[in-house]
């Protein structure tokens, strides 16, 4: 018998508690022993649990308990998370958690701890909730050299684009309805201004490519500026806009990482990941692309994907599974200036100046404004362009990049 | 330093010592050992290759050189690689294969000796190539009952579709062109007649759900029935064509499989699986769909997870990984006849006689034959009603399943 506690009674933690209950007998056919949920740490009560006799408000009782050998943190945030979860790993024992902000800020170091003391610190729900894909990319992919990986890896946003695409919804409107659906919070800032986004390509990253990606070094921009004229024009175009994050090795071996909106093709797969799901292209020189999908949030999926990696953690008490990467200094990143990227400008009027200044690019009349599809620059020159189109009188409407993806 | 040997240099054992040679940093990192190829068992000669002192000609080399702790059945078909595989096996050495067939066939004797000898028998690279399926399946996945797996798991004639699909061409001249391009073989029965596809869907049964499924108990229908019309009015309803591996579980536990054309809405993800692209959709009760899409076939894609398997083998000497099932003697397999499904009927004239034979089904006129959508049927009432209907003069022109997915 193993004995687990889950810190957290949540959305995720209940629904872990609940998997373990459900599922005990599949979960005991594949490890071998059974799971005991012998703690859950929450300030509230839960009298109506059917564990509701292994409730604590203190974090002591946990660790400073030897039998508990799988600590699962499901508390999201990183205050007390991330003293908890080190704390733990510290003592010896395997950490499971869900949470991208603890492991995209913390990750390395926490990765480190249990390195020390032969514990396991796994992560598989931080990414694409229910969907494999951290262990397939370190384990099946492991013949691979990763080439890029990118991803639409935020439900919330793709649910609002879907409702501007296909329902001809305009952002606020599109917001409101994911929020009175309960897909976006009621502050919805870390979605839509792509801080979500953001978290998850950092461990992608990190793990892809073996160095911590820390958040504030990755070029981040939300969606709140795409208007309906914006997908309406991409779409006449051949694309769709999706929030992507993305990373990819250049040929200096750095790593060119951002998020942003970009106009997507409709012949990539990616396209036509719809509604709350998410989807995780990985590039691999030998596999060329594979894509992961399914819904990368949500009580039981993302539950679904904790409990596997408290199985993994099971099995293997006594040795390490190398899902590992070493800390980072940022000095492995290409500054977003030297990123290269071709975008689409929506330009008011007949937008000579700014056809002018983004010569040999593609261009569309569109009704009283001008659409331009500019050939690739250095992110930095299409920003000195910009500026210099705005200080002469220009009104560029929209900038938003074209994936090459 | 961990031995291997590799049985077979075709198109995937080639591939297989290019990336043991090519990723050896790598793969160091990953593994913490360096993989040796001790021998390569081929009857041709390779003086070109960069290891062509390690050729060998004798499978006593391999078997009675105890060094050798991994080796990896590349060679494809069931004779010799069944007896090789099981001697290798018996003497305690693991076994990575890519062999669909005899994985299909074989699979649950093979890894009962396994268990014997505490040895791993490794697959991965028999489903879809070098899309990550099986190991997410038994691990990733591992907290949710599966309730369906149904997947497009065969290139070719997901090539062949396309054509047919996109550039207006009949199926004989994209089989040809199929062919041309090196997607299918000169004798493309497997691939055109559901065979390959069968095999992998009964891995994937046999995995997901424990028993072994064999081929000859899967109702297993090709595509070479499929024509344009088809194709075209299918699309016109909002359905594309794909050759579909399915098994569920029905109410009673028992499974629900087979391989066939089936209409599949283009709302559903696996209608956007083009190209010869493979795309596996796994309906878990906690994650609900999660679906893998990559290049299912092709040298360094299959090669990279016969090697992802090789460092798997390598990290578990002397542990066995439990991608696991027991043999099956069909009983737990509903026959075809007692399947569920609704099907699209093209007939000949007004079908006024079909469409009676079939009442409350979705009725088209199209150009002087009938196209009907059929309510639910067992498959069997099914075959009764059109077998009537042909007795009475009816031209049915083409029946197929529409995929309720």
């Amino acid at each position: 018998m193993i004995s687990v506690a889950i810190m957290g009674h949540g959305t995720v933690g209940s629904g872990v508690a609940e998997i373990l209950l459900t599922h005990k007998h599949k979960l005991f056919t594949a490890l071998g022993e059974e799971l005991y949920i012998k703690y859950i740490l929450d300030l509230r009560e839960f009298p109506e649990s059917p564990v509701a006799d292994r409730f604590t408000k203190n974090f002591n009782d946990i660790i400073n308990d030897l039998d508990v050998s799988i600590v699962v943190e499901v508390m999201g945030g990183t205050n007390p998370a991330y003293d908890y979860v080190k704390r733990s790993l510290q003592a010896g024992k395997s950490v499971v958690t869900s949470n991208k902000e603890l492991v995209a800020k913390h990750g390395a170091e926490l990765l480190a701890i249990a390195k020390e003391t032969n514990a396991n610190f796994l992560y598989e729900a931080s990414v694409g909730g229910g969907i494999p894909i951290l262990r397939p990319l370190s384990q099946c992919l492991v013949a691979n050299e990763v080439d890029e990986i990118a991803g639409i890896l935020n439900g919330t946003t793709n649910f609002i684009f879907g409702k501007m695409i296909n329902d001809n919804m305009n952002f606020d409107d599109a917001l409101k309805l994911a929020q009175d659906l309960g897909y976006a919070e009621r502050n919805p800032e870390a979605d839509i201004e792509g801080h979500d986004a953001c978290r998850k390509i950092c461990i992608l990253a990190s793990l892809a490519f073996g160095k911590h990606v820390y958040p504030d070094s990755v070029y981040t921009e939300g969606i709140t500026k795409i208007t309906l004229d914006d997908v309406k024009h991409a779409n006449n175009l051949g694309y769709v806009i999706k929030l992507i994050g993305d990373v990819k090795k250049t040929e200096n071996g750095k790593l060119d990482i951002c998020v942003c909106p970009m106009l997507i093709s409709k012949d990539c797969i990616l396209s036509d990941i719809n509604d709350v799901f998410n989807g995780i292209m990985v590039k691999g020189d030998c596999t060329g692309d594979v894509v992961f999908y399914g819904k990368g949030a949500g009580k039981l999926p993302t539950a679904s994907a904790v409990v596997a990696d408290i199985v993994d953690c099971g099995k293997h008490l006594k040795t390490r599974k190398r899902m590992f990467w070493t800390d980072g200094d940022g000095s492995n990143i290409v500054s977003y200036k030297d990123s290269i990227t071709s975008v689409y400008l929506r330009v008011e009027g007949n937008g000579d100046k700014a056809v002018e200044a983004f010569k040999d690019s593609q261009v569309v009349d569109a009704n009283g404004e001008t659409i331009i599809l500019t050939k690739e620059y250095h992110f930095g020159e299409i920003e000195e362009k910009l500026a210099a189109l705005k200080a002469d009188g220009v009104n560029v409407l929209s900038a938003i990049r074209v994936g090459n993806i």
